[in-house]
């Protein structure tokens, strides 16, 4: 498990950026189950070197720029970390982009930003979501657990959240408005999906692994889809969950498949545009859940793990610069 | 594990058949490790009920037909079971056809038959082999994964196939040219793995199951596709094996996909004469194992279970009538 004594405070000037990059104020930072996987081994990026600060995705203001196309006052998207500025060319995975006009800094972190983006492609690509099937999201109050569980809706299924604790589940049914929710703190997982999926699982969106995901493997339909979005549970054990019930992939032709939003790239225009049109009209609720101050980064990290919070999870660092 | 005790002979009166049917003489039986589902449990079949005589895909000849569009003396291809005679309407989710001109009957029940078609559909529209890519076989030596092998290897990939006993990996690397074998029963399967497979797998054609798949998952590159055609360790296990090694499906955003044959029925002819061309240019070698005698079917099913058969297994109930 994560503890706040892994992490220190480290004070040192501000750098200034050379030809071709720019000096960033961070303003927001986005708080992801990921980050966990980038501390203690080799994911889709190396290792977070020791003594580096800590990775995570941010928004921010320009304040100097030697990069062509970036002005000062900007704001901006990627992965500039757990810092107060940082000097960056914008390069890497997830690259720099200019946050969208109107988009509030925590939306265009959460519903326009990793979340809703990969909430739309694991639904609607890896997923495949048909009108009158059933769907089940786990994580489903956290950032792209609630997302996905809209989209899905949006597209006609029926929708089953589990989360952790009766407000969260609460959230789901009543402002989410999905068919059904499972708090897997209070109920029997295996139980309440018999009873709320009487017809087996289609879909599953997982983002917690483990026994959850074993549950759904029993239940999981003729060619069931299981979009693997992230294994929450998994990330700070050392002994991963051993799977019982992946033989029925073989006799349910069924298709488990993980993804990752930044092979995606060249599509997010598709899903941008999708989520905003579903959020003007008012079919995608987004949850926020906000600490302040830089120094509260690692706490609010280990509050994904023990699932302290209520939708995404923010923590602001500085005001806009206007 | 299936015993010959669980089988009974029983003497009956030849079948008449009444309009729409046809009586068929059974001529070759097929032996394949999904029977073992069948028998046990609902799989894609409802259970095969207990005093139905045991299901099985086979060549028979028409005796007698009061089916429009067959005639006594052709050769047909469906699921007749063990019994030197049935009566069939054809229907079903395997269905009745006739055997091409020139096709031998074993070769319809191998090559040309459920092995050759699963073969080809699980490398090519499952596993989306590419030049260049490293593909591992498991059940090398069987009907099924020695085709996958030979049709990844025309792919361009590096085939690198797992089979027990020194004798099915000589003919693998010997005969089938595949570029590495393993011995699973006399090597460590992980080191060997290692050592054939340095740049990792890229796809994995599995016949098997339980701790070979969770050896591969270890070892999946970016992107890597599972092909789950069987799970030939699991069959006989009342505890399945559990997986361990899911985890890197997310990490590595890779599928793990299981399907059937009778899903692509539509598409056969286009496997049929990919095959047919590749087994005209010599690029597809087959072995068959031949036993003899309707009597000694359950034993030649057991053979599967145990890893005698060394190649397609057949048995041969009656000569071809002219």
């Amino acid at each position: 498990m994560v503890e706040e004594s892994n992490f220190r405070w480290v004070e040192s000037p501000v750098p200034a950026p050379s030809d071709g990059e720019v000096l960033i104020r961070n303003l927001w930072l986005s708080f992801d189950p990921t980050q966990r996987g980038w501390m203690s081994r080799e994911t889709y990026f190396p290792m977070i070197p020791l003594g580096e600060a800590m990775w995570g995705v941010a928004i921010g203001q320009v304040v100097q720029s030697r990069k062509p196309g970036f002005e000062p006052g900007e704001i901006v998207y990627g992965l500039f970390g757990w810092q107060d500025y940082i000097v960056t060319n914008g390069g890497g995975m997830v690259g720099m982009r200019k946050v969208q006009a109107g988009v509030p800094p925590p939306m265009a972190l959460g519903l326009f930003g990793v979340n809703g983006i990969t909430a739309y492609f694991g639904v609607i690509d890896i997923g495949k979501c048909k009108p009158g099937e059933t769907f089940v999201v786990s994580g489903a109050a956290g950032a792209t657990g609630s997302i996905a569980g809209q989209i899905a809706k949006i597209k006609g299924c029926r929708v089953v959240g589990i989360a952790g604790g009766k407000a969260k589940c609460d959230w789901r049914v009543g402002e989410a408005a999905f068919d059904g929710a499972i708090d897997y703190r209070s109920e029997d997982v295996g139980e309440r999906l018999a009873q709320l999926c009487p017809k087996g699982v289609d879909v599953y969106f997982d983002n917690v692994g483990g026994p959850i995901l074993d549950e759904i493997l029993r239940r999981i339909n003729m060619h069931a889809r299981i979009v693997l979005c992230g294994a929450i549970s998994q990330y700070n054990s050392k002994v991963p969950y051993a799977l019982k019930n992946s033989i029925n992939l073989v006799a349910r032709r069924a298709r488990m498949e993980g993804f990752l939003v930044f092979d995606y790239q060249e599509r997010y225009p598709e899903a941008i545009q999708a989520i905003s049109e579903w959020s003007r009209e008012g079919r995608l609720k987004h949850k926020e859940d906000i600490a302040v101050g830089l120094e509260n980064a690692p706490k609010t990290l280990i509050r994904l793990f023990n699932g302290e919070n209520f939708g995404k999870q923010l923590l602001k660092i500085a005001d806009l610069q206007t």
